[in-house]
C-alpha cells in the first residue's frame, strides 16, 4: 500500500467498474466474468500485493512472482492465464501495463491544484494569471507573463518576463523559465531550467565572442521535463520540444533542437544544438548525440553511446561511436574472441 | 592556510593530542617521541605547508614533494619514514590520509548550527521542528513535514509535505525534498532534488501513460549527496539510498533503485530504475548503469563505462559495453597492435 | 525576426556602419562600395533573413542555402562572393562567424542592468555592495559577501557568506555561490552551483572520513558558466576556471581542478578532481576527464570520450578510453572490416 502520509486513494472499484473504464485499445477483458463484483481495495507490485488488491504482470523476468502472487487480481496477457495462481482473479489485456497505468491514475490521480496566490509569492502586476492559477510563497512571476487555468508554479520558481504558460501545468519548486512558450499540461520537475542562452560562440583569439541568442524554447502540449534538466533557447530559429515527449532527469537539450512527438529521452542524455528528432525516437541513458544530427522517426539509441551521424528511421544504434547495435555488440564479441584465440599475439 | 573569510581553525594541537585522538585502528604513532609537544597550527597540502603546519603523503606520484617538503610535521606509510626531510616529523599510521581527514576534522570541524527560524522563512503550522532547528530565509517547510534536531535548511529549500528529516543533517540551499524519509546526520548539497516522480511511462500510441509513482525515496543515516544531483521516487517500492553513501554532484538515480551502505558514486554517474548495488560498490565519474542490473558488494565500476549486465561481487569492470576491465583493456590495446601490424590490411 | 516579446532591437545599421564598427582582426570589408548606405534592420539566420535583414555564411553544409537566401546582405569569405544570389550585398570577412557575432551583438546589446535592491531580497547587513547593483527579490546575500558595481543578483540565488563578486556579472535566478572569489563580467546561468564541498572521503571501513574541504573556487574574469554546472571547492588549493572559459550546461568540475584561460567545456562533461586543463582546451559534450590528469595547451577533445591519461598540447583525443581521435577511428573501422572479412571466424 502506499504510504497515505504521501498518496491518497481517492476510490475503490470492482474488476467490472476497472474493465469499463479501460479505452477499447487496451482489449481488456475478464478471464472469468463470475469476478465482475470482485471489489479492487488498491493497486501494487506483484510482489508485495495482497488479496484485495490488483497488480500486474507484463515481463517474463518476474514470471515466478506471477506464479506465487497474492495478489487478489492481475492484469496479465492472455497466454499466461495458465500460469495465475489460484485465488488471483485476471484481467486479460493486449497491454499489461498500459492498462495498469490507467488504473492506477483512477486510484491515484493527480492531486487537483487548489487555487490561490500566496501572499509572500511575487507576482509582476503586469503578469496575467488564468482562472484557479495556484502560485506558491517565494515564486517569482515576471512583466508580462501569462499563466493559464489551473496551472501551479511550485515554491521557489522563477518566471521570466512575457513568459508563456498553458493551462493544467505542473511548475516545480525551484524551476527556471525564461524567453519560452510553453503548452497545456506540462510537468516541470524540479530544478529545471527553460529559456537561458544557448552555448553559441564564435571562438578564436583573443577571446570567445558570444553570440547573442536570439530564439525561443517552445514546449507543446503535455510534455513532462525531469528535474534539474536544461533546455537553452534557439540561436536564431527556437528550440522544440514536440508533443506528448517525455524528458528525464539531468538531460541537456542545446540550442535550436527540435525534438519531435512523443520522444523519450532518459537519464543524463545531452543532445547537441541544432540536431532534429522525429517522433518517437527513444534515447537511453547518459547517451550524448553530437550537434547537427538527424534522428529518424521511430529510431532507438542505446544508453551510454556516442551518436556522431544520422540514424535513419526506425534504426537501432548503439555504442561509441554509435552504429547499429548488433553490428557493435558482435564486433566487440569478435574482438574478443580473436585476442584470446591468439593469446594476444597478433 | 586556509582562506580565514570561509575556514575558521578550531584549535592547535600537539602531536601527542593529535595521536591519541585517532582512533586505534589508524595505527598512529610518532615516530619520534621526542616531537611530542610540536605544537601544529594548522594542516596544508604537501606543497603548501609550512614549519608549523601538518601534512600528509599517502600516494608515490607526489614522492619528489614529500621528500622536499617544508611541513613541520606530516602522516605517512612506516616505509617510507626515511624519505622524510630533515624537520619533517613524522607521525607514522597504516592508513595516512584517514588520519590525516580526521587531523583535519578536529582543525575544522564543521560550523555548529546557530538555531533559529528566520521570519521569512515559509513553515507550515503543521511542521514540527526540533530542538535547535535552523532555517533559513526563503526556505519552505509544507505540512507535516519534521526536521530533526540541530538540523540546518539552508535559503530557499523546499521541504514538501509529510516529509521527515532526522537530526543533525545540512539541507542545503536550493535543494527540494518531497515524499522522503531521510536519516539523521544527512547532507544535501546545493541543488539537489529527491523525492519527484519515477520517469514511468506505458510507452506507444496514441500518447505514452504516465504511470502513477507511488513509492518513496528512503535515505539512510550518515549519508551525502552532491549538487544538483536527482533521486526520483519509487514506482511502487521505495528507492533506497544505503548508509554511509557518498554521491557525488549530477548524479541521478532512477526509480526502485536501491543503494546498498557506503557506496562511493562519482559526478555524473547514471543508475537506471530498478537496478540494485551491494554494499561499498565504487562507480566512477560518467558511467550509466542500465536499468534492471545487480552490481555485487565491493563491485568497482571505472569511470565512463556502460554497465548492460549484472556485475559479480568484487568485480573490477570498465569500457562500453562493461567487462572486465583489464579484458577490455587488453581487446582495445590488441586491436591497436592487430591493425598496426597489418598497416590496416586484413 | 527576433521575437519582440524577449528581444529589443537597439539600432539599425548602415552596411558601412557596420564595417567600421568590426575590428580589423576580422578583416571586414564591403564587397562593393555602393552598398555603403544600405540600411540593415536587423540579424538572421541565412534560411529565414528578408531583404532588410544581414546574415551570414560560413560552413560549406549550407551552400544550398546560401545560393537562395532572400537576406538584403551577408556576411561571408572572400572565396565565397561568387555564390551570393543577386540582391545580397556582401560584407567579406576573414572569420564570418565572429565578424556576425559582433554584428549581432549591435543590434541585441546585452540589457543594461537597472540598478535596485527589491525590498524581498535578503541582504545582510554587513554585505557591501558596488554602485548600480541590482538584487531581485527572494535573493539572499550573506555576511560579509561583496558584490561589485551594476552586478545583477537574478531572484531566488543564494550568496554565501564573505563570497566577493566583481563588477557587470550576471548571476543567474536559483544559482548558489558560496567560499568563492569571482571576477569580472561573469555570467552564471540559472541554477549553477559553486563552491559546495568537493567529493572528498578518505575511503574503508567502518565508513568513509570525510575530509574537510578547505580551499576555494576561483573563476576569472569573463567566464560564461551554463545552466546546472555544478563546480566544488578545492580540497585545500584552489579550484580554478581561467579567464574567458566558457562552460556549457550540467557540467561537472570536481575539487582541485584548473582550468585553464578560454576553454571549451561543452554540455554534461565531467572533470575529476585535480586535472589540469591548459589554455584554449576544447572539450566535447557528455565527455568524462579522469582525475589528476593533464591535457596540454590547445589540445580538443572530441565529445562522448572517457579520458583516462595526460593528452599532449595541441592533440585531438577521443574514444573510449581515450587516444587520438583519428587513430581511434581506424580501430574501430578495422575492427569491423575485419570481422565481416571473415564473416566472424577467426
Amino acid at each position: 500500500m502506499a504510504d497515505p502520509a504521501f498518496f491518497t486513494r481517492a476510490c475503490t472499484l470492482t474488476l467490472a467498474e476497472i474493465v469499463e473504464r479501460l479505452p477499447a485499445a487496451v482489449g481488456a477483458v475478464l478471464a472469468d466474468q463470475d469476478d465482475a463484483h470482485f471489489v479492487v481495495e488498491d493497486v501494487a507490485p506483484l510482489s508485495s500485493a495482497g488479496p484485495a488488491e490488483l497488480s500486474f504482470f507484463d515481463n517474463r523476468k518476474y514470471l515466478g512472482q506471477f506464479r506465487t502472487t497474492r495478489a487478489g487480481a492481475c492484469v496479465a496477457l492472455p497466454r499466461f492465464a495458465k500460469d495465475a495462481p489460484a485465488g488471483c482473479r485476471l484481467v486479460l489485456a493486449n497491454d499489461p501495463y498500459r492498462a495498469y497505468a490507467l488504473i492506477a491514475q483512477a486510484f491515484y490521480p493527480q492531486d487537483p491544484v487548489v487555487p490561490g496566490i500566496d501572499i509572500r509569492a511575487v507576482v509582476d502586476e503586469s503578469a496575467r494569471l488564468g482562472e484557479g492559477v495556484r502560485i506558491d510563497a517565494g515564486a517569482w512571476i515576471g512583466p508580462g507573463a501569462q499563466i493559464g487555468a489551473r496551472t501551479h508554479i511550485a515554491a521557489n520558481a522563477v518566471i521570466g518576463a512575457n513568459v508563456t504558460i498553458g493551462r493544467d501545468c505542473r511548475i516545480g519548486a525551484l524551476v527556471s523559465v525564461s524567453h519560452a512558450r510553453l503548452g497545456d499540461r506540462i510537468i516541470l520537475h524540479p530544478g529545471v531550467r527553460i529559456g537561458q542562452d544557448g552555448f553559441g560562440f564564435a571562438m578564436g583569439l583573443p577571446s570567445h565572442a558570444k553570440v547573442p541568442q536570439l530564439g525561443r524554447v517552445i514546449v507543446q502540449d503535455d510534455v513532462e521535463i525531469g528535474a534539474n534538466s536544461a533546455i537553452d533557447r534557439g540561436a536564431g530559429p527556437d528550440t522544440v520540444v514536440g508533443e506528448g515527449s517525455k524528458i528525464d532527469n539531468l538531460v541537456q537539450i542545446g540550442h535550436n533542437v527540435q525534438i519531435g512527438r512523443h520522444c523519450i529521452l532518459s537519464g543524463q542524455v545531452a543532445i547537441g544544438g541544432s540536431t532534429v528528432l522525429g517522433d518517437f525516437v527513444a534515447v537511453g541513458g547518459n547517451t550524448g548525440i553530437s550537434n547537427s544530427v538527424t534522428i529518424g522517426t521511430g529510431a532507438k539509441v542505446a544508453g551510454g553511446s556516442g551518436v556522431m551521424r544520422d540514424i535513419p528511421a526506425g534504426a537501432v544504434h548503439g555504442g561509441v561511436p554509435a552504429k547499429d547495435i548488433q553490428e557493435f555488440m558482435r564486433d566487440m564479441a569478435f574482438l574478443t574472441r580473436l585476442r584470446k584465440a591468439r593469446g594476444g599475439d597478433l
